[in-house]
């Protein structure tokens, strides 16, 4: 991949023509000996999609490299246009967008969990007998009441699912080149708060002050008396999507984990709940005020990764359904693809390739009958990196100038 | 793209066998709603290229990037096997090529419009009023005959249409990052030559004086008074095509820009007159002399910039008829494909990929039966880098050896 792709900003143009970019979760499947050796999009009955597929053009996208399966992380990465490779979101990081934490640049972010140790300070139990989120929460809340800032650094702290919790560092100058204060198994000692260079050092001191406060508060809980940190990671600092592409992006998901990463990249993120038609409402009603949207739909790749198959179908005929009222809308430039491949015959994320559909009036050449993985792999867009997938659909939009004379 | 690609010299063998680039300028497109969403290639009626397709392998090429819409420059340094993300060709030199200036490495090119300014020194017509080509010529040649030489520089100029020009300096250690004297708009005065390393100030210094002599000679005319300058750039320094290759390499082009483009990379390019049945009668003439022939045919890019699709068929059909006049010759490969697409329905360039055949006992698994964009999409070649067709067409003409034991 060149350069070009990295500074598509030199080329952009102005333009009125509106994007949305439908991110049908862990879409792509592989065939199923138990249904008819079909993936799930064969499966599916889906006549608004098939109607799409013929005035559209069709290809499959290799989300990061061949056979490498990516996280939900890297999928968006690439999808948004960036370096998967290159730009990195932390564990800590994604941890925090996933309890709906909203993250600064320069944030520090951690997982965090409480634990059980013993007088001697050793650790007895990594998750302090699972507590209930409830007890999570109250204890989280606790802490944040009596702990906002240590020096001139903020403390943000928020309860995740039974044991588990977020914690964030707000200030100037913070590295995250730090050792988890986690062992990861029980019967040692939590490690000590290490930073691994001099930015990082300063991360490390507010850490260790922030855990003798912290566990001198909880000291006396049965369980939960003990707090382990790993996956330090900073807010990356990069360049925000509107700038790098000349639009105003609106991003719609229901699940906090893709609206933070939106977040990150400078999308507008307002909150929707309910299902994927209150995100199509949502849509409808942000129309005029945005370029590009982004939307979300998460159940596939739930279905998928569960293992169920029919229920994967049954959702990619829930997304047909209602994919007319996208269509009502009658954007320049539509894509349906996925962030990466869920079959449900492997039960989680894969690196198949992501079929994808790009309709605009100016797309290229249709050349199938339905979208499905088999019609993608014989489509006029070729096998391409996700990474290509906004370059296109700007080009779609007429929002790219020429390169070069 | 790995670096085998750059180093190809390496592994060239010496062959007698010859080579045919036939580039067919913008010939690719897009389904026209007004034309039975037919693209021109699929409009037109080609027995011969469609015989040939069937024995040919079959492909669709990314100029330089998906999504990216490459100049002529950028289209043909990909097709000569070159990075066009790299290899850059600079705005004055293309002009400076475009109106048939023979350049030398190192030479620097920019182009110059006449133009009105006002006691004050204030530009008041950028253009100088559309003044007639013939009013262009009658004053660059005054500025020729006086200016020659400014200290140790050569001073080139050529005129081009209406108000336009180009000045080439020639001389040692000239640099190329000099700030334009064109303001740009009206109501300013023109901006100082500027170099911004030590390398362009020399440059910006024999810019200078060239203005104060030249402004000098035409300032009692009453509108072409003053001559604003801009896209400073110098001609690259490269690896010649006929040594990168090893071949003898002939570019048969009639507009000025592509035999210009093709004499950069080294190539001979007699001047050939009239229209493609004169190129293919320049190429019957000099077979024996050369390995490598490129035949560069405009007019379909034309018709395509032009909105015309049926001028764009007619085009086709027209290069069509002359195609068994080219095989007569019987060329161990020959490749029809475009520098990029213009498809008649965007009136202009655009990002979609060449479609290509490649003709070659050796040249792999014919898959189509017809040579259009979608028989391409799903043809032997895929999708691939128009940087990787030379070796490509390399290896079908038994010219490289293996790579690595």
């Amino acid at each position: 991949m060149g350069n070009i792709l990295n500074n598509l900003k030199s080329l952009t143009k102005k333009s009125k023509s509106k994007m949305v970019l439908c991110v049908v979760d862990g879409l792509g499947g592989i065939p199923h000996p138990d249904f008819g050796g079909k993936t799930e999009l064969e499966a599916a009955r889906t006549p608004n999609l098939d109607a799409l597929a013929q005035k559209s053009t069709l290809g499959l996208m290799v989300p990061v490299q061949y056979g490498v399966t990516p996280g939900s992380g890297p999928g968006h990465i690439a999808l948004f246009g960036y370096d998967p490779e290159e730009l990195v979101i932390g564990r800590g990081v994604l941890e925090a967008l996933g309890v709906g934490m909203e993250l600064q640049e320069g944030d520090i972010a951690a997982r965090a969990n409480f634990a059980t140790k013993n007088a001697e300070g050793i650790i007895t139990d990594r998750r302090a007998g699972r507590i209930s989120t409830e007890e999570c929460q109250r204890l989280v809340q606790r802490l944040q009441e009596s702990i906002q800032t240590i020096e001139d650094v903020e403390i943000l702290l928020k309860a995740g699912k039974e044991h588990r919790f977020v914690m964030v560092l707000r200030g100037k100058d913070l590295g995250d080149n730090l050792q988890d204060t986690d062992p990861q198994k029980e019967g040692l000692p939590p490690y000590e708060p290490k930073g691994f260079d001099t930015l990082s050092e300063k991360t490390a001191y507010i850490v260790k002050r922030f855990l003798e406060k912290a566990e001198g508060i909880i000291e006396s809980e049965p369980r939960a008396n003990a707090i382990l940190l790993r996956g330090f990671s900073k807010s990356p600092t990069l360049e925000k999507f509107p700038e790098r592409y000349g639009v105003r992006a609106l991003a719609i998901a229901i699940y906090p984990m893709y609206k933070g990463i939106a977040r990150l990249f400078g999308f507008d993120t307002p909150d929707v709940e309910g299902d994927l038609r209150n995100e199509i409402e949502l849509l409808k009603s942000q129309w005029q005020e945005y370029d590009f949207f982004f939307l979300h739909y998460k159940d596939t790749d739930k279905a998928g990764e569960d293992g169920d198959f029919s229920r994967k179908v049954e959702c990619i005929e829930y997304f047909d359904s209602l994919l007319p009222e996208i269509l009502s809308l009658s954007p320049d430039v539509l894509v349906i693809t996925g962030d990466h491949s869920t079959p449900s015959l492997l039960r989680g994320h894969s690196w198949h390739p992501s079929p994808v559909l790009l309709y605009s009036p100016y797309g290229g050449v249709p050349t199938g009958t339905r979208f499905t993985e088999r019609e993608c792999a014989s489509g006029y867009l070729g096998h391409f990196p996700a990474k290509a997938l906004m370059s296109l659909m700007l080009a779609s939009a007429l929002r790219l100038g020429k390169f070069g004379a």
